[in-house]
């Protein structure tokens, strides 16, 4: 049985669109290449996932008010500040050939948009006026860049393991999960109990989603649905179905991930090639199997939750995200 | 008669060398790149002149705490990250051949890291808990994201004016030392006209000494001196000195302008050549006398505070600023 997407998308539809509303006017800017660009990127339609977590752990806790909109814009302003930082890079090889926001206006404006962004954030937040949210998206967005850091640093590194995979998924994409899931106790003023809940149920979703992200790099049914796949192959990201791949690795497959992923030296039919060991060492099987165990945690979390449509909807989308073909 | 620095140096000396410890404390990351890279931009040795505006403000409205050594810290670290975003490039052209932390590592880890140390700066100003200080610095940050984004857009525009710049000088520059010096009233609970006494001191401090900053970069002493002289020239900012040679100047001289800035064409010599136009048409001379009226502004704002050595220090500062030979 499939998790859907659905339910919890009628939820919180009314609420987004007062979100994108709130977004698209704080983006405002006399200097007007901060909305161009920022525009550019936001209304490339992201799936707002982050946002929505905002929206539906605040309906969980049966918040009434309207400082969970803003906040929410807060979190998407967040992460399009560390998209459009993540997108730097140092030689200007615009490999992937997507229209990104550093692709067309270069590594400059897009830093300096985010800041702008990031900034904007804050300013959000200190317009709530909770020293309790700034407190946790301010650790959030620490973390967040710590992780960043480091997956720079263990990139193109075969020799980088499973531990330091989880350490980059867990500080670059649980910890603005659980924050965003977090606040939405605070806001409706819940016991602390209610909010450590949301911010594991945060943490086990975020790790599930990054998890399958990255197998559906590596996925031949998305290649074949003209998804782009393979970003993560061509940076040399050691993701945790390269990790698997590479623990299973006879020689010869040690040398080719090597040569892609450290050396770089990538040619035609090298994704493929990645696909087919990814799929026979079972390296793509056993990162999804990981990703359900987090879908689990992350279920487990809200056992404290009254039961009903919101609660609901919750669980499917956890379901959704897990139970995908790759 | 000229300014000194020295009088207000030994006012915070004692303090600077806490918010030093606290820089560093509050640098540390287990991701070993981080404390590395920011230490090295940090440590190169700014002089400090922000988190010093924040100690000697704090100081002129007579405040016994400890709170403004850790916002001093803030105002730092938010300065920093500054740096470290507006010397990412497009081109990897390390034309200057300084080791700026982008030469040394990069892009991206740079960006990454500035992004760390401005979530730092918040989780500082978190930790001191006025939403008042949180305002005035998130409102800041974005104010000076726009100055850098504004700045981009009139580069290489031998047609901006001097109404950009100033716009340009304003959010780059202005508003931080604004903004260091307002918090300094804010901790120690003043008045909002102290509040903002202090803000136009900062402010017309901060333009005075871009002003400056931007005379001494085509000045032939300096040059002498063996400083770096430059680098707006080759980056092609439109500074206040070139504003004003373009508006003097004759059709070989507008040629010249146009080939050097415009078109980034330089040659051998060019810069020689800028140095002696813009001292034959006063252009040097004349945004000297502007930041010495900008100074004038900033000494003025301070009229309502009590004599003593703390306020002489801060007049000596502005004078030492402005009343420089270049």
């Amino acid at each position: 049985m499939r998790g859907k997407l659905e339910p919890l998308q009628a939820l919180v539809d009314a609420d987004m669109r007062l979100v994108n509303q709130l977004i698209v006017e704080r983006l405002d800017s006399p200097i007007h290449l901060i909305p161009e660009l920022a525009g550019h990127l936001i209304a490339a339609g992201g799936k707002r996932v982050r946002p929505m977590l905002t929206l539906i752990a605040a309906q969980l806790c049966d918040y009434q008010g309207k400082r969970h909109l803003h906040l929410a814009a807060a979190v998407e302003f967040i992460h399009s500040a560390t998209l459009l930082h993540d997108d730097v890079v140092d030689q200007s090889d615009l490999r992937r050939g997507l229209a990104t926001a550093n692709a067309i206006w270069g590594n400059k404006p897009s830093v300096l948009v985010g800041d702008f962004l990031f900034s904007r954030a804050f300013q959000l937040m200190v317009a709530d006026g909770s020293l309790d949210v700034l407190r946790i998206l301010s650790n959030a967005s620490a973390v967040i860049a710590e992780g960043e850091v480091l997956q720079l640093m263990t990139a193109n590194d075969t020799t980088s393991d499973e531990a330091a995979y989880m350490q980059v998924i867990e500080a670059k994409t649980a910890a603005l999960f659980a924050a965003a899931c977090r606040i939405g106790a605070v806001v409706a003023d819940r016991p602390a109990a209610e909010e450590a809940a949301l911010e594991r149920f945060g943490s086990g979703f975020g790790i599930a989603f990054q998890l399958v992200d990255d197998v559906l790099d590596y996925s031949a049914l998305q290649a074949e649905l003209g998804k782009a796949v393979g970003d993560d192959f061509r940076d040399g990201k050691i993701t945790l179905p390269v990790v698997l791949a590479i623990q299973r690795s006879d020689a010869n497959e040690r040398a080719f991930w090597q040569r892609c992923l450290e050396d770089q030296d990538q040619r035609g039919g090298d994704l493929e090639q990645a696909i087919e060991i990814l799929q026979r060492r079972e390296a793509l099987a056993d990162a999804m199997a990981r990703a359900r165990d987090y879908a689990t945690s992350a279920r487990q979390a809200l056992d404290g939750f009254a039961d009903g449509t919101v609660k609901s909807a919750l669980l499917e989308v956890v379901d959704f995200c897990v139970d995908r073909d790759y």
